[in-house]
């Protein structure tokens, strides 16, 4: 089958089952937070997943490539982006596999039944409000930036749609962290693990990765530290694992 | 002046400002906990200080070492405990700068006034419940369960008695992290600085170290981890700082 690469697109090996994604550069282009996030989300054989925001539809795509799950559905508020994301589908033959939906989270409830989903995951904009923004409709700013989705109703729909039992996975900034908290207990969705993920050993973190279970109990499991880097250039065992295991 | 040493009791160098402290291991014995706590809390030059669940006054005499605090008073339930921490206090000749006071931190409206002080500290009991105890009401049950106080209770009351843009500095286990945080949004105390303590740095943290400021603007820094062993035995130059800096 032949699928479309437009001007100033490119396609990337995603050195998984030989997949590959297109990418636009001028849009967005998937980052570290993605593949962490693709890997730190749990999912069992026959496990329906829902991933929200999805861009360039990369966290579905990886998570396909590394579990086995029944089927993954995937929201994207673009119609450029979602329509890209399509046709990196179409590019590694997964149409029965994953289905990409564009769409509003705040209308979810149009798309994705309640209580339907065992895993939600969720890369979403990071950066509150439209903030120092010269063009807060661009794709990217919508990508960064909380414009058109907030954290509470990424939090709001992942709770609606999960199963009782079934996790939220989401990777986002730890300037954020009792914010998030304090917003998935609002919804039921008890914090259940975490892991920071920090550049050098002697650096902030720039990344957490959470996974909340709607209905789980207090208490949380913190995992060991991702360290990012041995020294400028060289990844640790532990990301190396992650990218290449 | 001379200061009685009972039985079963020892005094041990703090190596700060030639301080010593009273302890009776049938009781209880402070950990780096404590002494991490006193190195995270950030007291300015005339700060009115607070501590809650002082056991053997351990967190307030170091804190008097590195601070130029105003004055320091702190609450311990149990009698002997109080007893044995003013001796501590005597022992150093600090009778003038830390007050120990033996009362219920569920009436600690009787003792001290609402919006009065700077800084609150606590190091409380980590456990949850009465679970697996053989003998509840021993000296060692009461620090380390939620027997007599629980984290309600102290975040409740560090709340009243915090002044605005003051701030409560608290010690944990990480498995509560979730139910700290939210309960200090419950209480209008925003966490606003984090730490976590990892016994190696490829191992799960142990303890968390948390600052809530009392009407402050929801964004937390997560600051680089603190490991405390290089390897077995070997403790990591981060860790020597701060006993011995």
């Amino acid at each position: 089958m032949e699928v479309l690469i437009k001007a100033n697109e490119r396609v990337d090996e995603l050195g998984r089952n030989g997949y590959r994604i297109i990418q636009n550069p001028d849009r967005f282009c998937f980052g570290m937070d993605a593949v962490l996030l693709s890997d730190f989300a749990k999912v069992k054989e026959g496990d329906k997943v829902l991933d929200f925001c999805t861009g360039t539809g990369i966290v579905p795509i990886l998570m396909e490539a590394k579990t086995k799950a029944a089927s993954f559905k995937a929201l994207e508020i673009q119609e450029d982006s979602a329509e890209m994301a399509r046709r990196s589908v179409s590019l590694n033959h997964l149409e029965e596999k994953i289905e990409i939906i564009t769409g509003d989270i705040k209308e979810a409830d149009k798309y994705f039944e309640t209580a339907s989903f065992h895993v939600v995951t969720c890369n979403p904009p990071y950066m509150i409000g439209q903030h120092g923004l010269a063009n807060p409709d661009s794709a990217k700013a919508i990508a960064r930036h909380e414009v058109l989705c907030t954290l509470e109703d990424v939090i709001a729909q992942s709770a609606r749609v999960l199963k009782m039992s079934g996790s939220l996975y989401m990777v986002h900034r730890p300037f954020r962290l009792a914010e998030i908290m304090a917003t998935l207990m609002k919804y039921k969705l008890e914090p259940k693990r975490m892991q920071l993920v920090y550049p050098y050993v002697d650096k902030e973190p720039n990344m957490v990765l959470l996974q909340a279970t709607k209905g789980g109990k207090s208490r949380i499991t913190v995992e060991k530290p991702l360290i990012v880097y041995e020294r400028p250039g060289v990844y640790t065992k532990d990301i190396l694992d992650i990218y290449y295991e």
